[in-house]
């Protein structure tokens, strides 16, 4: 029995509303069902949904959400299917609503530093488009070849650049929303400033499609950065001291606009990958990337740093060592998928306690008898183990192993998710972050935005 | 009748049950209840609240709010009382909660780029306690020297540093909040990312004291930046030539750290004041500070777009020259209280409508037969005009002029206020701007933060 038949409506009856009104964008083929039920996370729900709604329009979005409220039907907003958290994952008595078609730039203007786009455009196909007009939006989750600004905003999308120039909720001036009864919603401005009541805009941010569907963005851009990049790869004895060196380096008062830690297993595995030579057993590396008009002064200054904290240092001669030096830091996933499958989890720590959530990552790691190699965000303490394990299902002992890694990163003062999000795969644990109290007040804010609690239930409040 | 006789409670009985829980911190003199009737917008509250609470800790603020949601009685948070809004004024009835004495620096990580602070503190102490660790804390609003970080948060101030450092919303980390029932959330993180649940911290910001009392704060700091300001005073001949140079600059790529725009009165008037050479007529002025490393280079760069749109340019040789082309911009406060009394008011445009809305500001001068000097912070579209008028309260006729600017400024895409926030001075015109369906939705928030309705009522969302 699906939640569409729990409302009152048989599930054949809501499909057949839905293609009267919205004929051919509502696709029911089994490859459309199936590929909704997942994400990149590897996690697929239960089983198909009812159909996939390909809206072209705002209209379209409109008219599936009141169709949904008429029948108390479950909509499950999608943009690229690319999430590492199940936030995007449909299932049965579900609608799946993609936006992916939605892909308009509908204005760029350079002078006053704004674009307003639609949800279903790529990152990386928007930055193609505002770079004639040398502006860019700074967003860069690693994704961004592939994910849309639907998506980063509903996930709060950070990347290699946040340390330096923020993530999703920094760059949005404002969203349009359609409420889950239909209602078309203009939230925030396209000023700079602006405090006319509750900020909205930011709520929607980060929400993971529970307040309602994002159809619209303003975006806030920023100016090209002017000059050539410097690159440096510094490679350290071992991960702690890796760890302590990123950390020097920002307390040292220097902001890179990239600054990315691959700790030893990571690095062997992608060394493997691309047939270089074999590092030193236990050696992490740290790729560290300066930009803007001071950036070799900057690079040398940190060349510096990290000579002085133990690294072996490599400032890259030219564009094409440069790119080299990156290439390393982009080929852990692929490094990773060589090894198994893995779960890539996402804690947060302060800097400071960069080096203390390594040593837990190795007493975990032995506690469990587990693999956990791991990628950092150095410039801003997010951490990416990836847990590896063999078979297509996550094994208990892998989550035993996430929930103490989930509580140590609380204890340093941490959060659970840096920028991947809760979905369905960290719900368990999202009360344990936020307290009763303050769980209880998220849902009660849930509530208003949607009352009937059709949209995506399941996720991020686990019921 | 106060409000808390309608609840039930007597007024008498709520003073006797405050006075037995928290003793001499409970001050009912004359003169702390006419104090808590206004803040600095000139405009003052019906009559005298029931008493003044100095909190000087959490555990004091869960006291009175506990009291409170058992007899019913509205509380009004507040600080230092500079508000513009009349956001903090309170009245019969009321409760004032002032968090003035609850000023302590609970922690500074310069490792880690953030403090833990109490709200009661001015924000120039803060900065003062700041420095000797190497870093700041970046909203600077013109009242910096005599607001708490408290009362900054509640309003998400602004200031003259926004358009190259952000506004406070882009400076807090998280918030411990007290709820209408006494409950103490505390609300967001302490690391650079973070995206476990919704981010209410966000929406706290700026909410002006209707969702819950914020007793404590983790803020986002930044390094002090190095090396000596430049600063460039530009006179135009007339303010729509000032506006379009302001907006020529920003459109050619650069951000200055400060770009603020004098009118022809405002600066008449401020000359007028500090005795130098009366201006020629008509002519209205631009001061741009550059900073950073590369401070000398942009100035040069900005003055030379500025002397490309037809303005005489000074770039100052040393820093007594530059303070001394501050103190005009900063003397615009005391300049217009010369004048007689003021009505500041607070419109937000995109930057390439800034030449649009003084044309309309002329308009309305004319219209309505006022006064209307103007200082704008250009880097970021935000205008102050500034209502002469004679006498203690604010005349029919200044009302409908501003009725009539609030409009010009959402028909050119702004926003009503960019800094001061809604209060009670504008909110009446809060439903025209974010339309019944989002203003339902912000009431239906605000509701599941506090059910009965106790804090601050009456302000934001009018009745």
């Amino acid at each position: 029995m699906t939640d569409a038949a729990v409302a009152g409506t048989p599930a054949t009856d809501v499909l057949a509303a839905l293609r009267a009104r919205l004929g051919p964008r509502v696709d029911t083929s089994p490859h459309a069902l199936d590929e909704a039920r997942a994400d990149k996370s590897g996690h697929a729900s239960a089983g198909r949904p009812l159909a996939v709604v390909h809206a072209e329009s705002v209209a379209d979005v409109q008219i599936t959400l009141r169709l949904a409220h008429e029948t108390g039907t479950p909509v499950v907003t999608r943009g690229a299917g690319t999430g590492l958290a199940g936030g995007a994952n449909a299932g049965p008595g579900e609608i799946a609503l993609s936006v992916r078609r939605m892909d308009r730039v509908l204005e760029v203007r350079a002078d006053d530093l704004l674009a307003v786009v639609e949800p279903g455009i790529l990152n990386a196909d928007l930055d193609a488009r505002l770079a004639p007009h040398g502006v860019w939006w700074a967003p860069d989750p690693a994704s961004r070849a592939i994910s849309t600004v639907g998506g980063n905003i509903a996930t709060d999308a950070g990347g290699l650049l946040c340390a330096k120039y923020g993530v999703v909720r920094d760059a949005v001036l404002g969203v349009d929303l359609v409420l889950a009864d239909g209602e078309l919603l203009r939230l925030g401005h396209r000023t700079v400033k602006g405090v006319t009541g509750l900020d909205l805009t930011s709520l929607v941010i980060g929400s993971e499609g529970t307040l309602g569907v994002v159809v619209g963005a303003t975006l806030k851009l920023r100016r090209l950065v002017p000059g050539r990049p410097r690159t440096i790869a510094a490679t350290f004895a071992d991960v702690r001291t890796a760890a302590l060196a990123a950390s020097a380096v920002t307390a040292a008062g220097w902001q890179p606009a990239i600054m990315e830690l691959l700790d030893a297993a990571s690095l062997a595995a992608i060394h493997d990958l691309l047939g270089l030579a074999a590092p030193s057993p236990g050696a992490a590396q740290l790729t560290v990337q300066t930009d803007g008009p001071g950036a070799a002064g900057e690079a040398e200054a940190i060349a510096g740093v990290l000579r002085d904290a133990g690294g072996v240092v490599r400032v890259a001669a030219d564009e094409a060592e440069s790119e080299l030096l990156l290439t390393v830091r982009r080929s852990m996933h692929p490094a990773m998928e060589r090894l198994g499958t893995t779960l890539i989890e996402d804690v947060s720590v302060p800097r400071s306690a960069m080096p203390a959530m390594f040593d837990e990552i190795a007493r975990i790691e032995a506690a469990y008898g587990l693999r956990i190699p791991t990628v950092c965000h150095a410039g801003d303490g997010n951490l990416h183990p990836n847990f590896v394990f063999d078979g297509p299902d996550v094994p208990p002992v892998v989550w035993d192993a996430a929930d103490d890694l989930f509580r140590s990163a609380l204890r340093l003062g941490g959060t659970l998710t840096g920028e991947h999000g809760i979905g369905v795969l960290k719900r368990r644990w999202l009360r344990d972050e936020l307290g009763d109290a303050q769980w209880e007040l998220q849902r009660r804010v849930k509530a208003a935005f949607d009352p009937t609690g059709i949209l995506n239930p399941g996720k991020v409040f686990a019921p």
